[in-house]
């Protein structure tokens, strides 16, 4: 660790400048999803490429998209030796609305207790400047001791919709040995976690129809069929009410989980209760064998997102529906391919639609589930950060939620992702009141620093 | 039949004089859903007041509704020895549009070859003008051989919304023998038929909630219930895929069909070809040991109208719903009762929905089914009339769809209605080119006469 004391002290004692810095970015308003915050849009993309041009980063550009722009700088001083990371973040925020349940505005940085309170603090504006404010130490005392490559979007609230299309036409910009993914969070301020894996996406979009057009149900129900009812028996049929999912060849590439990988996520604090009280639920569902945060993070899912036909007005209306419509998604872990679930859920409409249905099936998404082997340099390389800064190791966490970008570097430049970032489950995320502890965030850049310099020594060059 | 050589003759060299009648009714366009069409509406009730006025009919009044009026007029003078029948119809109409799709506008009566073009040429008007004139015809001859009571109302194509409370409060206005329902229809110009079965409707919905709110499929998913799903298992479980209801006790109080009433299903032109012909669909569906027409008309049925949950929008969005909800509703056959239907649904809830829902079951309607027994003297009054007429017999017909009025007279009145009218299945009711066949309308008055000589002969006084 002696080579990184001097960039560890120089983050240390300017841990006002790095609040400052923050402040400076969270005022502002950069939400990706409203047309009249366009120039603010404008603001934090330059915001960022300053912050990259100051670090004497090279080929610092603002990329124009179909819609907001990426931001893409880098710096590979540390020479074909060392490992090269791409970062990636994103600079655009969730809009503040409802505003009037804000007890401060939502675009004036406001410190309460450890907390700095503004939208966007931790999602991702904070992640992303303790980044840059460990980029800066390093630059200033020992040097990086990697290279670096920078992917910043403006566009994750909104689904990241330019984000594939960018990744294939910008290779060359984006090659790397690890992809580094900031806009993660640990479990609790003394529980610190490393997020390797992620569960991938197929969503679908089923459609049935049956006769030419909306019936009455008094002139033709009992003599012909009704898209509702069969969509109910095919939605019925994809997963038990143990929680199985019985699409066909569904589990056959799923990954075991190890008696380690089990142990690890017994040892999060994710209890029955947690989940109960997180979800509203009185009761919780799913596969027996397996724990609620297995069920929610290490195994598939099958769920309906959405469900239409006939008639969904006030009062009642006698018609026996011509269509009817089913959204339904997986979520995919390690080792399932989205592409061969799509082919499973066309073989179980094939195998069980009837014929008295003609059907269709959509794609949506389709995003590989993402995993970084935990035998691997850049998870050492965290869980030494971790330990140099916490004084104790992070538990592995696993997530249920999907980064699409996280499948995209991995489908198109065949690069794993490791997210670490310092985000609290408590942090109001996509709500009023959003904050980030401030205790967490100085050691975020302490992380980083550490995660830098380890992963310079033990990664691939 | 001597008894009504007169008004039949009357009638025959009246019919000019009918069909104009008629045409001023049709010019009358009295919409009931539009508000526009209000001052059309009170012309339409003034039109038919006026008429029972002319015949010399008692209490002819305009009673206000909370939207429409409904039109009542008496005449009792045949006596306490003869039967009284309570005569249904309805003056108001469905909207025009999409009026470019008419060939000839359509409030501006036409007549091209056998039929007469107009909104409400068939629905209802022609039936109801063809009843004034039978009575006209027997008034100006033979004398009215039973006591008449009209209700005439204006809301019948928005769905009677005010007629069980006027038939709650009007008992005595109503009070008959029997209930002749104009508004119904014959097989063919050459199969007159007499519909003596209606099916009921018990109509529910039914409002699944899981969560707290809705949630990321991503975090929660594999960890909670989804209420789609649920819905999805509860309603394949009510019916199974050969149409076999399977809620609890659902079949118990069902009239089985006699081998006669199935000899006369058989016998009615609907076959399998025309069943698909008429809904558009390949394959029909249902319990296989009843033919279509028996299934859609002499069988109870539960169909889904509608479903709803989660996102429907374009696209995808990865919710984990909190909520879900199903319009179901099951028409209903002799001697089924809909609050005993009522608790089935409710019962079979109580049984299947599992401890993860909370759930709601709503009723928004309620109708019994209709019969009149064919061992009845209405019946064999109709069988007569037509045979004078038609020269055959009618067959025997039973109607899938639910007619709001006669659950009412049945329950607050304990009147069975007969049904008796000459629209034709191609009238086009309720779409562009709506038409009556003039030949039928001529012969539906001398039907009426011969009806109602009939039944002041063989009818309860």
């Amino acid at each position: 660790m002696a080579g990184v004391n001097g960039a560890v002290q120089y983050a240390q004692a300017q841990q006002a400048e790095s609040l400052g810095q923050l402040e400076d970015l969270l005022r502002i308003p950069s939400v990706s999803t409203l047309p009249e915050n366009q120039p603010d849009i404008a603001r934090a993309a330059e915001w960022v490429a300053d912050c990259l041009k100051r670090l004497d980063f090279e080929r610092v550009e603002i990329l124009p998209t179909a819609r907001h722009p990426m931001v893409c700088g880098e710096w590979l001083g540390a020479g074909p030796d060392k490992p090269t990371v791409l970062v990636y973040g994103h600079y655009d925020v969730q809009p503040s609305d409802p505003d009037d349940l804000w007890n401060s505005p939502a675009f004036e940085p406001t410190i309460r207790g450890d907390n700095l309170f503004a939208r966007g603090a931790s999602d991702m504006k904070g992640q992303l400047v303790a980044f840059l404010r460990a980029t800066e130490a390093l630059k200033a005392n020992e040097g990086l001791p990697v290279n670096l490559r920078f992917l910043i979007e403006g566009e994750e609230e909104v689904g990241s919709p330019n984000m594939l299309p960018f990744v294939q036409q910008e290779r060359n910009r984006l090659q790397a040995d690890i992809c580094l993914n900031l806009d993660a969070g640990i479990l609790a301020p003394d529980v610190p976690a490393i997020t390797y894996t992620l569960r991938g996406l197929a969503y679908f979009e089923i459609r049935l129809e049956a006769a030419k057009g909306d019936q009455h149900s008094g002139t033709f129900g009992g003599a012909i069929d009704n898209p509702a009812q069969v969509l109910a028996h095919l939605i019925a049929g994809m997963k038990d009410r143990d929680g199985k999912i019985l699409l066909p060849s569904f589990y056959d590439k799923v990954r075991p989980l190890t008696p380690e990988d089990r142990a690890d996520l017994a040892q999060l604090p994710q209890n029955e209760a947690w989940w109960k009280e997180q979800a509203g639920v009185a009761h919780l569902f799913g596969e027996p064998e397996y724990t609620p945060t297995e069920r929610a993070t290490a195994r598939p899912t099958l769920e309906v997102n959405g469900l239409l036909s006939g008639f969904t007005g006030e009062g009642s209306k006698t018609v026996l529906p011509a269509r009817a419509m089913a959204k339904i998604s997986c979520r995919l872990v390690p080792d399932q391919d989205p592409a061969e679930i799509t082919e499973s859920m066309r073989q179980y409409l094939i195998d069980n639609a009837p014929n008295t249905v003609t059907w269709e099936l959509l794609t949506h998404a389709n995003a590989p589930p993402g995993i970084v082997e935990r035998e691997s340099p850049a998870i050492s390389a965290a869980q030494a950060a971790f330990e140099a800064v916490w004084g104790r190791s992070a538990v592995f966490s696993r997530q249920g939620g999907t980064v699409p970008v996280v499948g995209y570097v991995k489908q198109e430049l065949g690069m794993d992702s490791l997210l670490l970032g310092f985000g609290l489950p408590d942090d109001n995320l996509h709500a009023p009141n959003e904050k980030l502890h401030l205790p967490s965030f100085y050691r975020g850049i302490q992380v980083y620093i550490h995660f830098l310099d380890e992963y310079g020594r033990a990664g691939a060059g």
